[in-house]
């Protein structure tokens, strides 16, 4: 689990910034990527990533502007037209559904694969067996998102050694020891099945958060998260124009972390007023606040580890 | 006068070669550029360039494909929110119009200069002192339109020496001569303007041509044209490739140059199943038809000279 900034640029496109799109790359965990945000041009910054479009599965869309959502249909079309045929589903604010169909069908595009497209209100607005996603609405003069992902814990596992040991053979009991059942054994013995089963490994958090000023709904959003992507468009310093323009500041982004005791912060959309002369200097605000914080850069990848078992 | 190639791919952005969009630079004209089509990213190109976005005046969109439209809504919002305040006009196929008004919506962008979208039809769209644009359909499924840019004649300069050596003074007889108006002198004398007139200066002709099959229309489109923009999405080896799709071979684009009798062919809209090696033959096959052949590429300049007079 990666996740791979592909723009990382506040409200227009620069040179070293590209207009927000972030990748959850989830190829050993489902062999697909999820999207959050398609600012315009980001297929074309995909084509100097690995990322293959066909494998993007599902496209969170954090809030309307512009800079979030010119991408899309580009991203779209190119992804059928280069054999893509698997299913889409995209999720985002209300209008989402109008700016997509006016696109496609004003440019008369038929897309190869079917593509669902989900307007949402807060709660959980995905859940299967590996993975729950929770929107939560931000602060940002528009209906604006959070998205916290949680990875579901994975049953330990089975310990053959030890089974065999005890004569157990392979078989169908296996699969029930798996799945967590008591097993009776031949002797009339009962065994409960986390003595065959090593530590459960605990599921990840991500939180993506769309643009917005420093607000409460943040702190469930990321609670405990092991990466919290947080916007932060200004620095410290200027912290009325932030909330002028409904934008968060490094130092808020930093209280954010800290005060959900998340892992580890990324900032990004970072205003193009900032050369890259400051971006170490703006990391650096952050840090003063909660020290585990990196600054995103446009191909920037961060890797998600597995959490360690607090038992080893 | 300048033609400036901002994008000359084909269906889909490659890292060569972006979408279309074309820039007419007519900044000694009248300090204006005229952009035709408008892909995704073009103002991502626009940033590599000297273009300002606040100095485009007019948009003309030849077509509706996604690879000539999907450009033009963080266009639009990025010239107001670096504070161009002119007018726009965006003249293309009906369409147009619900596309960019949706996508300024949902958006919720608000533009702080006045946008004029026009729907056209074939004839003359845009008509002024200085320059005519027509259109015409092509032949590509889809309505896409040519334009033939016909700048008009200057009247030549006023010959100052001359009418001083004749003791008529500056004054509001030199403005009326100017305009071509014949002049009675003091001593009862007329005389012709055009003796004290240089060589009026012939005005230029640009065509600029949308994806289409080799079509009748663009003889009338090209005639006698500087410069002709036309479409050559396949060599001339895929001819069938390219009636079946709606595009034309760089054969077809040289033959439409010659018939016109044009001064210069500019082929583009280049597919991405030819690599960069192959380009030169591409253009080469167009040469065999029509020697003055250049093959586009992104940010490629082309200058288009005054006319000579043929008097000189
Ligand atoms: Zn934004
Ligand atoms: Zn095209």
């Amino acid at each position: 689990m990666e996740v791979f900034f592909l723009g990382t640029g506040a409200g227009i496109p620069a040179k070293l910034r590209n207009v927000t799109a972030i990748a959850l790359k989830l190829l050993e965990e489902r062999g697909s990527i999820w999207l959050f945000d398609c600012g315009e041009a980001t297929q074309h910054q995909i084509l100097h990533t690995s990322i293959k479009p066909r494998r993007i599965e599902k496209i969170f869309i954090t809030h309307l502007h512009g800079d979030h959502i010119y991408g899309l249909p580009g991203l779209l079309a190119s992804r059928s037209f280069q054999g893509g045929e698997s299913p889409v589903t995209v999720y985002g604010p209300k209008g989402l559904k109008e700016f997509i169909e006016v696109s496609l069908k004003v440019s008369k595009t038929y897309l190869k694969y079917s593509l669902n497209i989900v307007e949402i209100e807060e709660g959980i607005i995905f859940d299967d067996n590996q993975f729950t996603v929770e929107s939560k609405l931000l602060e940002h003069g528009v209906p604006s998102f959070g998205y916290r992902i949680v990875e579901k814990d994975r049953p330990g596992t089975l310990q053959v050694d030890k089974l065999q040991a005890l004569g157990i053979p392979p078989g169908p009991i296996y699969k029930r020891i798996k799945d967590g059942e008591p097993v009776v054994l031949h002797d009339g013995r009962r065994v409960e099945a986390n003595e065959f089963l090593g530590h459960p490994q605990q599921g990840r958090v991500v939180t993506v958060l769309g643009d917005t000023r420093s607000c409460d709904a943040v702190h469930s959003l990321a609670a405990d998260a092991d990466l919290l992507i947080h916007e932060a468009t200004f620095s410290g310093e200027d912290s009325e124009l932030a909330h002028e323009y409904f934008h968060s500041t490094t130092l808020q982004a930093g209280e954010a972390a800290r005060n959900a005791k998340v892992k580890k912060l990324c900032i990004t959309h970072i205003s193009s007023r900032y050369n890259p002369e400051l971006w170490e200097h703006l990391a650096q605000e952050a840090r003063t606040v909660f020290p585990e914080t990196i600054i995103a850069e446009d191909f920037l990848e961060v890797n998600i580890p597995l959490r360690k078992n607090t038992a080893d």
